[in-house]
């Protein structure tokens, strides 16, 4: 076997860099289930969605058909900041393991938001700002999207409002200064900006807030705002498209130096980063060019994918947005307080959904401790301190590769890396004092999640 | 003009790394002056250095002849995990500026330890490897050394002792989390785990500690305990060596793309990473072959440069180091508490000190309400969130930017942007605020400063 020299990182030339986004939905027979109208329970069509979302965006969303979507030079240019995000041979980890597997990693955490949020914000921003909008709302929980936003808008020259959980805008103060740095206005949500926020700080004088409060506080100001719209920074179909960059680049990367992954394992929260980066992958696999493992590694707090039913649900705990079908432990559900704060979602994108229930794609779930443990181990060996959310797919990434020692096997794991940990030092500081504990859902809480979910005809029944 | 298109970064292939440190002492006329014993006030031999050093780390800081160090094989290794750091051309700033100016930067702030202070700490951790010590001590103010250290001795499998200045330990609990991550044991100075630290614990019992404190009890730790040395993160010659790789890494990526940099600029604290960036064009310079203008930039509140003293001092507070020359404030001398950590050193290197006294270099101060304002405009255009001190270099190379603006001149201008600034965010909260104030040292305090260096016959007389 005369095989290429492959270096610690990869990274593409800038000529080699994507031109497009890659749209997996074209090659899907089975499309993901359409966004539906809670109230008349029809789908949504260009027109509603277009009082929340940008045009463009819209357009993309609805987009089942178009393979390949042109990424717009000035997003490219945008891109050119802070991307190609190497791909690494993770060499000094497979040696620390003593494992005969391969192991790659895509790092997308190479820009000041941290993790891959960036490259759907720049998107988002730049079609909110060619529409001539003023600027765009959006909520954040741990902060990551919103930097990512604040960030892209800043460049753009865009106004951004970012709606901050209570807890976190003041447990997380320095992730609020990023973006107030970047010039975005962050307010603690629920405020008394939004008719919902005093709304629910009348009823809840002592809240803390969460994200579904947000994400209605937000939506709210955009649409009662002229020349505002709102954007969200996972689950929907455009959010997967943007993220598609990311499997786009490896797979450049990977098939200039022959490397064929034989698994393909991300952490799934609401879907971007695991989407994104299996998206070409999966496309050759849909048209049955190729043959890879898709692994979605989940919290066993939050367990959409492996303890979820598929079916039609909110998109928020607010339930201001529309439905949509998707594996959902019901957007009632409240998960335990794991660190992965990105990954504490009810739902699951549609598209990944759909994957999932036609047998596309594996999944599984982790429990934090051991989560933390990879980390650190990780940590120590590659460099890099990853964030928690990242960490679920490293403890994956790590098992298949001892599985690869016990039988011997040579095989390739690919896993993204979406991010790092340094506004995360409070989780692990409670693992470096073994403080840290588990937790798994009882079937009676799901169950009461479950209970959430609308009823209507062919839904829950 | 044909002008090779300039990619917005530019990363040298592997097989294009440097493999040789350089040492640009082998090349200045007027040699540093060596350390003193301060009780003989004769150089420091090699048998007095190694009581505290590793050899070899010893040996490198004693040469001043061998022009080219060949980096080890293990240490290359390691490099390549978070290198070649990026050139960056600043296309963005420079159209947000409208200067005819071309504006670069070397980026090292890709790596968890979030500056470049990793190029040294993988050094000096791997020779005390090599010596077959046990461990290594060190002390930590902002926290970035010991970060860099902990990740070395992590991947080397080496003791890291990590002396943290209490109020920083008690202020910055996410760099001292990052550090334990990595296996460091980290203690709060002054400590009860040794004689200085009990003795200044009972002289002063609600201290918050000091830089020099936290040396005064890492160099005991390492003298007193078998298999220990002391290892330093700025100042000493052997940290400017393994800094050079800096600029020499910078140097082939430029002569790459045919660019000469008219301005080079760096921010200066102890000099590590202003002497790793200018160190290969210094030596054109030294040896004729090329002129280039170097600026170091100092903060206001602590101008050792600008209106320092060139005389032998102490390099630390407790006065328990060998006597360096170079230009001081006095060992004494508090500066105020300027948000730039790594930049509130009283001295500066000895080879930088000679090349400014021998009219080489140039020296300015800054405020940092200025720094804070470029940091803010830098991050919103450029996307990286710059740490306070690189932020230094950034204020001038925007104001040397400025200039050609005015003049119209085309000028190639070159910075070091040597971290990020992700745990500087009460920094930045301040600023945000407009809380940030200025504080210029007066005369008099100054000369309080240097009535603390030593007195004798050729010094300070």
């Amino acid at each position: 076997m005369s095989e290429k020299k492959i270096p610690y990182k990869i990274y593409l030339e800038e000529s080699e860099m994507p031109k497009d986004w890659y749209n997996v939905r074209a090659d899907m027979k089975n499309k993901p289930a359409p966004l539906l109208n809670p109230a008349t329970l029809k789908p949504m069509t260009a027109e509603e969605l277009g009082v929340v979302f940008c045009e463009e965006l819209v357009r993309q969303e609805l987009d089942n058909d178009n393979r390949y979507i042109e990424i717009p030079q000035k997003i490219r240019d945008f891109y050119k900041m802070y991307r190609p995000a190497p791909l690494v041979r993770a060499y000094c980890l497979e040696e620390k393991l003593q494992t005969p597997a391969k192991i790659y990693y895509k790092f997308e955490g190479n820009n000041t938001s941290g993790s891959h949020k960036l490259n759907s914000a720049i998107a988002q921003a730049y079609y909110a700002k060619e529409q001539g909008l003023k600027g765009v709302t959006t909520e954040t929980g741990a902060g990551q999207w919103g930097t990512a936003l604040s960030m892209a808008c800043a460049y753009l020259d865009l106004d951004c409002k970012v709606y901050m959980v209570k807890c976190s805008y003041e447990q997380k103060p320095f992730r609020r200064e990023v973006m107030r740095t970047y010039g975005a206005s962050v307010t603690p949500s629920p405020s008394d900006t939004t008719e919902v926020g005093r709304k629910i700080l009348a009823e809840h004088p002592g809240t803390t807030g969460s994200l579904g409060c947000a994400i209605s506080e937000a939506v709210e100001v955009a649409t009662h705002t002229e020349g505002y719209r709102y954007v969200l920074g996972s689950v929907l179909n455009q959010v997967l498209l943007h993220q598609s960059i990311i499997g786009v680049e490896t797979k450049i990367a990977m098939d200039k130096y022959g490397i064929k992954p034989d698994i393909i394992i991300g952490c799934a929260g609401g879907g971007s980063n695991l989407g994104g980066l299996i998206s070409p992958f999966m496309g050759e696999k849909l048209r049955g060019e190729a043959d890879y493992r898709f692994i979605a590694v989940e919290p066993a707090s939050c367990p959409s994918l492996t303890r979820g039913v598929y079916a039609y649900d909110f998109c928020d705990t607010g339930m201001v947005c529309p439905l949509a079908k998707m594996y959902t432990l019901g957007s009632g559900f409240i998960p335990s307080a794991n660190h992965a704060g990105g990954l504490r979602y009810h739902g699951m994108s549609s598209v990944l959904s759909q994957l999932y229930a036609d047998g596309y794609m594996e999944a599984c779930s982790v429990e934090q401790t051991s989560v933390f443990e990879a980390a650190e181990q990780f940590a120590r060996v590659e460099g890099i301190l990853p964030a928690p959310e990242s960490s679920h797919a490293i403890r994956v990434a790590i098992d298949e590769a001892m599985k690869c020692k016990e039988t011997g096997e040579e095989k390739t794991i690919l896993f993204g890396l979406t991010g790092t940990g340094y506004f995360d030092m409070y989780a692990y500081e409670k693992f470096n004092n073994g403080d840290m504990s588990d937790y798994i859902p009882t079937d009676e809480e799901l169950q009461a999640g479950f209970d959430g979910i609308p009823k209507f005809p062919g839904n829950m029944e």
